[in-house]
Parts: structure tokens; C-alpha cells; sequence
């Protein structure tokens, strides 16, 4: 089934066959996305960037995703989006917008909005984050970033032990991961969260429908001994205005922990940002020179993923290959001074 | 009297010679507006787009028509143009912001400062609407319109019934597009709008100073039979503060009013945004479905439209045809779920 | 000392034989910067612009040179760069930045960000501007205006009377300017302000340590005199909150004072922008039709100055002659309506 003209709403359009694709198209265009190699399939062609609710990193690689690609963007960003404050339907909406575009990126703070956005239009919509929804171009590069470590580590997508770690209730980054987690063999995905900050019961028996083994914890020290991935999720402060955190320095996943109870060869991994401010219960910064900490080669990973994604809905996959020349200007051999050994020069 | 190198501040500029050639280039740029062929005539030109006022639609629109052409855009939006509130005046602005581009578009709050600013500097500007002033770039893709649905229906662009309905005191749209109607013969026009919201006297005398009707009614029901076009327009409801709005059901354009009044081949617009809260006075979303709305055909066309025109004024209107070049990626073949079906598939 | 790769965070970083290297390159694209002539060296390139303070006219100008050298931008402006306020610290949105481009202009409130900023990654990142700390490319673009205009009157860069004017204690542009004309020789410099607002002593050492001669005042009237250059600065009342100002109207600088005291081949230049409402003690707009007056020259010559930057940091410098071709669209021979006769049609 291929993506060509397709809505991208939800991970569950992503089965294992349409992964595998994508991940082979997202390996040939790291050097791209790294600028080491250019492409122009898409010149000419135009991103509609709509963030009705602000989120810099999620815009700023979508839309460098697209210009790698040889596209131009127009954008817009805030509650500034005049025309719905003047009463403007959604629909009215996504159906002006798909008239200027050939691609639509959409966040907007409600659940529904994108339901409604893309119904409106025919020119594919790609959910960059519905409210407490989904965020599937994340579960894509979180999923490839997964294919590129355990590629680099000599191990199967299958049978793996995933620990998704800190609050499970709220993130629509570990729900739309769980979905394409399900999509390979026999994982034991390990959920680790305050009781009151569970993963929601639907996405456990979803897990578990498919096949895989399921445990729930409340105890990071033990939780993360033998996982191959430890997926740490940053506490929306934000949704505890009135009540008292419900969360323990345990959840503090820094060099101690690690060093304590981690595999040699774990994949530490954040969807970001992280809170590095003082005592914040997060994944902390002293691990930055640990090459088990796979944040940044996670965001890099976020633009060969997004520009495979983009290719394929707007049908150009095929011409990538043929398309590819030699970029002429400067590029540093490794992106930032604590990227791991291994990463280095190894980008292709 | 070529456009190149002029600044495009109102409608009046517009003579029925410019409009029949801005409308032939339009023609030949549809294609390219849709992501079905591409031009890079402009490749290397960039265009400032200063929004002093939000507008998503417009401000997207003439980026995206920028873009199609093959140039690049650098934006700014919002009150936050941070040079002004430290004191530099527009005409500063303009002469800086020439030094940075080829072309300017810009809105601007206040009827004036479109003028104080082209004043300044020798760069194209085009005004994308100056407070309660002119939208010329409106105009153009509303007539444009006109010249797409009236030849689809083997109508002349003379001797139509035009009705204009809702707000006309307000509404620098209409106003506009007053301009650019008298330039054809023998036009009726009909302006429908409670007494208090009335088309100002200057723009009736105009018309009827090039000889065309003009007839004045405060009654929907009875003023839209027979038109050809019916214009609506948004209450600017944000206007009435502190007054009761003068304004009754009657100018609600809904599936019930247009199936019992208007013609069968009329065509009904509207510049949009337009409300579709409960019980909003404006163009029903209930007529979404009736071939006769040409709202998103309207709001299609300002791509093109745009496209000429900024082609004209940087004189390469003349390159466009031998440019063009078939896209490779995908392209629905019609933008929206309830498009005419005789528009889709019929852009070209 | 090749600036390939490397970070521009100080004005310091340039020594003479960088300014002639830069300046021999700038020159070569004025072309470009009219929209004369079209570069695409950085096709497929990505520059990441992030102010975290809103600057219209700092940002418009590096995003424009950096699309005027075919590359293309991703653009964020503001204090909503959300990470940063749910905790993000400034290295972790260094490194994921990193990894979405080619080259990142930041623009920051605090002095130390740009310095936390760089140390996170290998990305080359050009400072636009930290605090009240420096402003390397805006000292870059005004010493090419000396380059050009003193080109342009027969004289050599060294040996020259330079004025600086105004609020010399806040203004992060002389502070760096001060930097990069102790690169040539035996300059006389004089700093004219009220003493509360008087060059910070430890620059006034650092002239002096290099060589050149040093004058402080605090009387435009007698300090203008034969000067080679008139540098004003605008004061900024913003840091005045409670306390009067320290400034009196012997610093207008208006077209009396200067047809009384200036030279007759005097430069005047101001970083902009300049306060224009009434009773402003600042450059005066009586002055627009002097050709002494450089401000419009200067913010012109931004464009090549920091086209030369980047395409030098990123290691294309010497591609770009071979890179040139005539551009087909329309440009005015001369940008503004006041340009002094000598600069139209002279770009070249």
C-alpha cells in the first residue's frame, strides 16, 4: 500500500513493510539531511508549515526536511492565525491552504482539529502533534532512530526489551510509539511511570493483542536493568498547575542510575526537550559524554526520516537515488563536540 | 502601459487592457499554481513580505506565488517589526528593506502608510491591503475569477448583474473591486447592505460616471434574483464595539435564500474569511456542496493572479511560456472533497 | 587563517588581511545583492535563523543574503522558542539545531548565550548580535562601507579621522566597530558622548595599545570637525527607564550642524535604526538629500558584507566568480529616490 497522496494522521498507518521501506529511503538521504550530498526532486514544489500552536524544534525539522528535498515553504506560526479568530471553520481553512500547497504540515492544540483539517482537503496533511493525540512523524524517527542503533550494534528490530520511562499518561510521543513498537516481533516493552502517570490501558492491550509481553513498573532502578532501549519522557509540568507533582527524584535518570543498572550497549533515547534546569526529574546532562545517549543522533535522524516520509507521500521516492550530487561547501565531520566515537564520519 | 517597475498600490491602476493581459498570463500560470508544472523565472529574486497586520491568508498566498514563480521569501509579521517602535519612520524602513529584495508586498494597518512607503524607495511594492484603503491584489484574483467562471459559462465579462452584499462600508475589498468592475461596459451593479453600512457615495458616483447601473437595496431576498454574481462579504463585526450591529438575519446567504432567489449559473463569492460560528450572519457553510460556491475556486485563483502580476512588475511576464516544466510529485486532481465537478480535473 | 568552519562571534576574530579578503569578495557580489546578477553556490544549503530577540532589519538582511547565495532558511523569532521556557538549556538547542542545518545566525539577549551556544556545536554560527555584548557582521558591513565610500573618495582606509557619536557606553555595534578599525593604522578616533554615556574605557586602551590616537568629548560641535566620518548611534532611551537622560540636543545631528562643521567629503553613517519623531536627538531625516549622508549605502553593503561572510565560513568563497550569471528580471537603477547621484547606477 503505498503512502503516495495520504493523509499521515496517525502511526498506525505505518505497518512493518512500509517502516522497512521508509528507513531505506531515510538511509540513502542521511548525507543529504547531514548536507553533504543535494537533492531537488521537489523543486518547485511548496510546504504549508500551519503551527497553530509553537513548537520550534518539530517545525524547524520539518521544514528543513522539506527544503533538503529541494522544496520552498511558507509558514505560519501561534494563535495568530487571524482568520480562525474571526470565526473561520477549520475546513474553510485546510481548504484555502490546500489551493496554495502541495503539502500540509499541521500541529494545533485540539485532538480533533486534524480530523477536521484534513477531511477538508485533498492535498495530503501530515499531523506534526494533535493536542493530547498523536505525533507520528516523532514515532517515525524515534522507530528509525531504533533501525540505525540496533543496525550499528548488530542486533534485530525483534525481540527487543524497550523500557518507556516517566509520564506515560500524557505523552502522544510514547502513545504513537507504542503503536509502531507493536509493528515488529516478541518486544517486551517495559512501562515505567508513576501509577498516577500510567500508560493508558487501551495502548497495554493493544501491545499485548499483538503479541508482545508487557510490564508495568513504578521502579526505574529496576526497571532498566536489560533494556536494550531506555526511552526517558520529560514531566508536562504544565498539566499539574494545582496538584502536587507525582514524581520522585527515582525518575531521575542520570550517570548513576545508568552507570548502576544499564546494559553496556543501551540506547538512551528523549523525544526532547529535556528540563536541565536544577533538581528537574529528567534525563540529565551529565550523561552528554556517555555514547549510550542517543538524543542527538535521535533529532538528526528526525530529517533523513522526515524528508523519507515527505518523498514518499508526494510520490517522488523513486527519483531520490538518480537525484543525489555532491554538495560543495563545508561541513563538520561530526555535528556537536560530544557526539559519540562511532557516530563520527559515519553518517552514509 | 507596462506594470514593470511600478509600484501596485490601488485597483485603479488596472485598465481593461492590463487586466485582459494579467488574466492570459494567469491562464498559462494555473498549472504551475497547482504543482503541476514548474517555472523558475525567478530563481535568485527574493521578496520582502512585511505583514504589520497578521493575515495568514494573504500573506501565504503572495508567498506562495513568489515561491511558484521560482524566487524566495523572507517574512516578517506582526506588530513586532521592532525597528518601528523604536522610532524609525516608514519611509526609513522602506528605503532599507528595498536594499534587501526585488519586490515588497505589504499590509499595513493605516490607509496612509502604503504611500509613505513607496515613496521611499524604488523597489516594487505591492500593497496587500492598507487599513480601511484598497486590496488590489484582491481585486485582481476576484476579477480573475469573474474571467474563469464567466467563460466556463460562455458569458461575457460585459453587461452582468453584479450584486455586493453585506458590509460595504467597511470593507476595502469591495471597494477594490468597485474600481476594477467599471472597467467593463454596461455592468449592473447591485450594493445590498443595511442603510448604515452602505457603499460610500464617491464609489457609486464612479460607476455610474462610466456609465454603469447602480442600483441600492437594503433587501437580500429581492436584490439577488437575476444577478450574476453574488459577492458576500463578512460582517467586520470587530468594528462595532460598543453600537448595536445593524444587521439582521436577512443577510445570512444560506442554501435556503440562494436555492429560492438565485439563478441557476450564478456565482457566488465571498473574500473570506467567512463566519461560520452558530448563528452568524454571513455565507452559510450549507452551500458548500452547490456548484454555484465559488469561494475556494475563488481563493485558488489568487495564486495565479498573483503570479502575473508579480511577473509583470518584475518583467519577466514574457519568459513564463517557454519556462515550464512538468512537476514529478504527486498532485491530487482536485483540491477539495466537494470541488465542482466540472473544476476538477479542468484547471488547465 | 581560513574562517572555513568557523564560529563568528566577535569582531575580533577578523584581522586585516580577513577584512581585504572579505571586502575583495563582497565587492564582487553587489551584483548579487541588487538582484543584478544570481549565484546558487549554497543550492540545497540550510541556514537556521534564530532571534531570540525579535531585530526586523538584522534578520531580514542575513536571511536575504543567505537566499541571495542560493541557500535556503528556516526562520524562528521571538520568546517563544518554547523548549527554552519548558527548561531546554541553550546547549541542548544548539546541538539539535546543529543537526537540522548548514550554518545557524542567532540573535540573543544575554551576553553569554552565544558563547554557550557555539561550545554545543560544530555548526559554524555567526553571533547577530549578543546583549550588550557585539555585533561582529553589523562592524563588518559598516567597515565595508568605509571600504567602498573611502574607494570611492580616493582615500586609503588608513590614517583616518573617525567620530563616533552618541550613547558610546550601550551600543554593542561601536563597541564592535571599535574592534575592527584598530585593524588598519595610525586612525584618530573620537569618541564624542556625554560623559555618563562615554566608550568603556578598556576599547579606549585597546586603540591606544594598537597605536592609533584617541580622543574623548563630549561637544559634537567641535568633535565633527574634519572628521572622515560622522558614526552616529541612536540612544537608547529604553535603558533610561527611571532616571533622566543624559542628552541634549547638541546630539541631533541635523543638516545645520553639519553644513556648519562637516567636511565637505564626510562620511555620515548610523547603524540604524534611527528615531525620527519629533524632538528625537538623533540622525536627522533633514539630511536625506546630502550625499554625505551613507546610512542607506550602509545597510545596502550588509548584503555582499555577509553574503561574503557566509559564503566564506562555509567554504564556497572561491566558487562564487565562476558561479555568476546575469539576472533577467527588472531591478530600479537606483534602490531609493534620494540615492546620492554618484551611487546610482554604480553598484558594480
Amino acid at each position: 500500500m503505498s503512502l503516495t497522496g495520504k493523509h499521515i494522521l496517525s502511526s498506525d498507518q505505518f505497518d512493518r513493510d512500509e517502516l522497512e521501506r521508509l528507513f531505506e529511503l531515510a538511509d540513502v538521504l542521511v548525507p543529504v539531511a547531514r548536507g553533504e550530498q543535494v537533492t531537488r526532486v521537489l523543486e518547485g514544489a511548496v510546504l504549508a508549515s500551519l503551527f497553530f500552536e509553537a513548537s520550534t524544534r518539530t517545525r524547524l525539522s520539518c521544514e528543513s526536511a522539506f527544503l533538503r528535498l529541494g522544496g520552498a515553504v511558507t509558514s505560519t506560526t501561534g494563535t495568530g492565525v487571524t482568520s480562525i479568530s474571526k470565526g473561520e471553520s477549520l475546513a474553510d481553512t485546510a481548504r484555502v491552504v490546500g489551493g496554495y500547497c502541495d503539502l500540509v504540515v499541521m500541529r494545533h492544540p485540539e485532538v480533533n482539529s486534524i480530523h477536521e483539517f484534513a477531511a477538508a482537503t485533498n492535498v495530503p496533511v501530515v499531523n506534526a502533534g494533535n493536542g493530547a493525540g498523536e505525533h507520528p512523524t516523532q514515532a517515525l524517527l524515534d522507530t528509525f532512530t531504533l533501525h540505525r542503533e540496533f543496525g550499528r550494534l548488530g542486533k534485530t528490530m525483534d525481540g527487543r526489551r524497550i523500557a518507556l520511562v516517566g509520564d506515560l499518561l500524557h505523552g502522544r510521543t510514547v502513545h504513537s510509539l507504542m503503536k509502531l513498537l507493536t509493528r515488529y516481533e516478541k518486544m517486551t516493552i517495559v512501562c515505567v511511570a508513576p501509577e498516577e502517570l500510567g500508560m493508558p490501558a487501551e495502548l497495554l492491550e493493544l501491545a499485548e493483542g499483538r503479541g508482545h509481553q508487557v510490564e508495568v513498573s513504578d521502579q526505574p532502578g529496576q526497571a532498566l536493568r536489560e533494556a536494550d532501549v531506555v526511552y526517558a519522557t520529560r514531566l508536562q509540568t504544565e498539566r499539574f498547575a494545582d496538584k502536587p507533582v507525582p514524581y520522585s527524584d527515582d525518575f531521575r535518570i542520570d550517570r548513576s542510575l545508568v552507570e548502576r543498572v544499564c546494559r553496556e550497549d543501551a540506547v538512551i533515547m528523549h523525544p526532547l526537550p529535556r528540563d536541565s534546569r536544577p533538581g528537574a526529574n529528567d534525563l540529565s546532562a551529565d550523561l552528554n559524554q556517555d555514547p549510550r545517549l542517543a538524543i542527538f543522533r535521535q533529532t538528526d535522524a528526525g530529517i533523513p526520516a522526515r524528508m523519507a516520509l515527505f518523498a514518499s507521500v508526494l510520490g517522488v521516492a523513486d527519483e531520490i537515488r538518480g537525484s543525489l550530487r555532491e554538495a560543495r561547501w563545508y561541513r563538520p565531520s561530526f555535528t556537536g563536540p560530544d557526539d559519540a566515537p562511532f557516530y563520527r564520519n559515519s553518517t552514509r
